[in-house]
């Protein structure tokens, strides 16, 4: 996760093996698997990601993939989300240091509610509560039908709309909400011709106490918008100024929460949004 | 997450509260606590996620609303990723059944690395890795721009392109794929127009070593289309058994691998084309 030298510069002291494996999807095991090794900076890590392990062949398959990485001295961490047992033991068997993410908590879950684990694979990361699942992807209908103001229809069934100039991250944003959390959110550009006006644009004032702003800084901006538009009026760092400055004064006026997504991962914006607006439990 | 009963119905057994806190996004700890609690189908959960725990006294208010479900009855299970020890013994402290996510699992790797855990918080869901980022960022545009088909542009940078007829997944997947693993994803929707010819569709035959297909049921295809339109052509059984009988004819004379996605869900769907299309290290 981290920038790191060439591999064959001497200053890099192990390369370590990482495996998730999954019995499953491989999500859980990758997203906490890569959230423990973001705590060790200072390593290299090989990683590698093996879903759908469902026999003891591709578990014996896998042992044999790490007993390679071992025996060329990447002592190999093995990061595993299975739930059988059987495969659980050849993998463990593997000349590896096993994290098993699973296995320990479902023991502690077991006693806490004094009955034992379903039989069952873990589904979580299938389609488990259909009606869930499918709220999600007509999420994601809805975001794309929404993106950049491209739709007013339905813009009252909106969880949140998200406002901006141009290139502040409003798409990426939005299209976690809807397919991590299954909210409707719609999102509205804000060009020259809406910063005339004292209030927020026509087609969203309606629905002010919904609406979340964005911003960034004018030197990350004009840097993004040079992608787009090399050398044009729209992506000079002036112009760049003008629309945030503009921008900030609007969402102020209006006291429509906003925050700064030069610093924030959508991740992070996500989870602002949602706790600011109340979208969760 | 999950839609339940008004609390007060009688055939309800046991409600339990379940807290992922955390002192980032919360994600790690929604994750992981969701697969976990999956394994329990039997028992009600009534979850609340709460991200960015940073001070004693928003840990304290934690605790403080972990007591009142306590008080309750709901006996509160409290799945935690957060790293200053303070927080994690204030915590700790409240009437919960406490499942730490990190900790353990920490020492485990500082004992295997032969190092100590870097004393920043866990960066995961945050900018991290910048690069990896922006491309991740760069993604979901380039999806959005070649969504169903709508620019042929830099088709050649696709790292997948997902055809299907319309209807049976492919924007989910593709965002899915774009926001979570950064990969560069174009899709095609297949139309009556298609068929006659023997060969994939002109827009993509020069990238058929990269089109992966989706199908469904006939059912649940005219189920998805009556959605858009109802009593239409577009969604009579007729003509979704049609469409898909000719998209998976067309698969197989072009051997394009495909999946029926009337079964899988968009994280099930991303990890079998990412393993079928060799795009994971």
């Amino acid at each position: 996760m981290v920038t790191l030298p060439a591999p064959d510069t001497p200053e890099v002291s192990a390369l370590r093996a990482a495996y998730f494996v999954s019995d499953s999807t491989g999500v859980t095991a990758e997203t906490l698997g890569n959230a423990l090794l973001a705590n060790f900076p200072g390593i290299r890590f090989l990683k590698r990601t093996i879903p759908f392990v469902a026999t003891d062949t591709e578990a014996r398959s896998v042992a044999a993939s790490i007993e390679n990485d071992a025996t060329a001295g990447r002592a190999p961490l093995l990061f595993i989300t299975v739930k059988r047992a059987g495969l659980r033991s050849i993998l463990s068997a593997s000349k590896a240091t096993v994290i098993d993410l699973l296995a320990g908590h479902l023991t502690e879950l077991e006693r806490a509610l004094g009955t034992t684990a379903s039989e069952q694979l873990g589904q979580f990361h299938g389609l488990g509560d259909t009606e869930r699942y499918f709220a999600r992807m007509r999420a994601v209908e809805y975001a794309i039908e929404h993106d950049d103001g491209q739709s007013a229809r339905a813009l009252d069934q909106a969880d949140v709309v998200i406002i901006a100039p141009s290139r502040c991250g409003k798409t990426p944003t939005t299209m976690y909400l809807a397919l991590q959390h299954g909210l409707r959110v719609a999102n509205y550009p804000l060009t020259d011709d809406d910063f005339p006006s004292e209030g927020l644009p026509r087609a969203v004032a309606k629905y002010r106490e919904r609406c979340f702003g964005l911003t960034t800084t004018p030197l990350r901006l004009s840097q993004v918008r040079h992608e787009r538009r090399p050398s044009s009026r729209y992506s000079s760092l002036e112009q760049c100024t003008l629309e945030l400055r503009r921008a900030e004064d609007l969402y102020r006026r209006n006291r429509v929460p906003f925050l700064n997504s030069s610093t924030k991962s959508v991740e992070e914006m996500s989870a602002v949004i949602m706790q600011t607006m109340k979208l969760r439990a």
